[in-house]
């Protein structure tokens, strides 16, 4: 089978059901390395931290071999206290037996699912062979589904740079604000990087990608970034390297954005003319969060009062006179003013993806945060998510 | 006609349909105080202000004699420039020639609706006459119709303390959050008070009454909340005066959430047991705007993992083992764990008002906000606001 998608060396993928979910769907996934490598991680700031978080967060630190990663959905292992984060090691330290991995060796931990519900331990270690069987380097979709929740979608993308390979799979949905909520991406590399390095730059490509986007801007418990190297491949030019890994962190940020819950389109709001660059994106957050706004959008109504409201609600000083709106690069409003036909603007909004350009004019910098409308939908998956 | 409302001296009130409303709604509104008094005003943080919120502060820092406010509906005068700022000055100028009013006493302007639509302002100055011709002291119920726009009932409160009344209009419904978004409130009286006073004391009532209440976290441009005294009557006791005034604003912004767009339900959420005041007040606001919990409320779903999510992407610190959930005093979580049957604990979500109490256990402060639900109604109404 030709795959369709750059599969970095050194990685095998396994998805299965364990029985978490009801109805047979997929729901506990594996990455493992049996050559190991090196990882770092971002994690949700949220003060309530699943147990995977606390874990995964503790073991980071030790600087040891990572083997993988172990994920379930369903339940997000999350306020469940002392008892969660012992789920978890028991978990981990059950795979690592049956994988024969030394103590200098881990696995990090990974969830996403209901709040407060403790994890089915024995089914999950009784799934365990069935899981470690699958691994397979072309088993990435099997895996990519098995850690979606509400997602509609499972989402991978690939790079490829020089010999190496960049994958990233993610699963998004609800939830996702910053700092990336509900939100759990991995991103396998085989490219030989030093782990400083590494460090150093995964902040910002999570900061440029999924901590620019929001569903609903609420943050949750679980959020884990986990960026793996295999470390087979030399790479001469980091800098388009990590170009390569920014964009595969954007794109999979951009779908997680359009599968938001009851999503019907993607608003990519880019503020520029900005003073800095950090007031820029509050502004481009301010308008991209707001509910006028989104459900302006949704309902494809050109009100760009709503979106100068929300710009000011930030209180950050700009002159409203001076501000040029554009959608989709066609001119909006200028000297508060619409400057085009109602069915033009109309017929853009309408579009399934809509760049807003928000130009103040009164400086150099620019930002920018991507969101989806809101619908009724979005409502009807809410109130009944459990049910 | 005996009156439902406790009318102060000294006010006259108007409402009536100028056209800047279809179908004949009353649309422009006029409160008159034929001897004139004092006001102090509270006005929208938006750095984007509406003409009439400009206007307005301007005038009450001249410290003039008040005789009254103009408040039209339908368009917000906002994003509408200097001709917005010129067309409201026109107005207030030709109403206090038709009031022969003197150079030392003004009229207050108030909008809300639609942003960035110039006012029709000879239609409304065509309407003077008849509205000044309405001045009445029992029209109270037109005028607080007509200053509404997405709302659907009329917002009024009134209170006796000792001789003093205190009535209270307002409107609401969508856009409403901290600061006080497309909110307009009146409170009138004729208590005998310093402009001093008053103006100290009106802060503290805005801060535990409107803004403590959201239904959609915009703020608008418009928001506004005057306060005017005809003087009339002395007041022995000050104190209990000023309680009296902020449970009057309280109940407003209380019927301004229960009128929130599409709620079928008022949530307060209380947190008690906060380290400081403002740490209860900023965690009972994460709780109750967060979209998951409030479609959640929507739903009667007790997924009592939202609120700790939501509690925790304030990134204050507090311990989740040891906070405790209450559902109208019904004991909710416990250690991590629901104390209570489900079936129980669904009942109270449904209900039309719903307490929720969340005590960190680590202090002694209190703070709370008081949020509608969000449903498909929410939506339906902003997707389509204009058309």
């Amino acid at each position: 089978m030709q795959n369709k998608y750059f599969i970095p060396e050194g990685f095998l993928f396994s998805g299965i059901s364990c029985g978490i979910k009801k109805g047979g769907e997929l729901d506990l996934a594996l990455i493992f390395l049996p050559a190991g490598g090196i990882a770092e991680g971002v994690f949700t700031k949220n003060t309530v931290k699943a147990a995977p978080v606390i874990l995964g967060k503790k073991l980071l630190k030790r600087n040891k071999i990572v083997k993988g990663v172990l994920v379930n959905s369903g339940i997000a292992n999350a306020c469940t206290g002392k008892h969660g984060v012992i789920a978890a090691q028991k978990l981990l330290e059950t795979l690592k037996n049956l994988l024969n991995l030394s103590k200098e060796e881990i696995i990090l931990p990974a969830s996403t699912g209901v709040i407060g519900e403790p994890l089915p331990v024995d089914k999950i270690i009784k799934s365990f062979p069935e899981l470690i069987n699958g691994l397979s380097p072309d088993n990435i979709e099997n895996f990519a589904k098995a850690i979606l929740t509400t997602d509609s979608f499972v989402k991978i993308v690939s790079e490829k740079v020089e010999e190496a390979c960049i994958l990233g799979i993610a699963k998004g949905a609800g939830m996702i604000a910053p700092n990336m909520a509900t939100m759990l991406a991995f991103i396998c590399t085989d490219a030989k990087l030093s782990p400083n390095w590494l460090k150093k730059n995964l902040k910002n490509w999570v900061e440029n990608s999924f901590n620019s986007i929001s569903v609903d801007e609420d943050m949750s418990t679980n959020d884990t970034v986990y960026f793996l190297s295999s470390l087979k491949k030399e790479i001469k030019d980091l800098n388009i390297f990590a170009q390569a890994c920014e964009k595969v962190m954007k794109e999979l940020a951009y779908l997680i954005v359009k599968d938001g819950e009851g999503a019907t389109k993607v608003i990519k709001v880019l503020v520029k003319g900005a003073k800095t660059k950090k007031e820029a994106k509050v502004l481009a957050r301010a308008v991209a969060t707001s509910l006028l706004v989104r459900t302006a959008f949704y309902g494809g109504d050109p009100n760009w009062g709503r979106i100068f409201a929300s710009l000011g609600k930030t209180t950050i000083k700009f002159e409203p006179e001076k501000v040029e709106l554009y959608l989709n690069d066609i001119p909006w409003v200028k000297n508060l003013k619409p400057v085009n036909q109602e069915e033009i603007l109309i017929k853009e909004m309408r579009k399934k993806e809509v760049i807003l350009t928000i130009d103040l004019k009164q400086g150099r910098a620019q930002g920018e945060f991507w969101a989806s409308d809101l619908t009724e939908e979005y409502i009807k998956i809410n109130a009944h998510y459990r049910t």
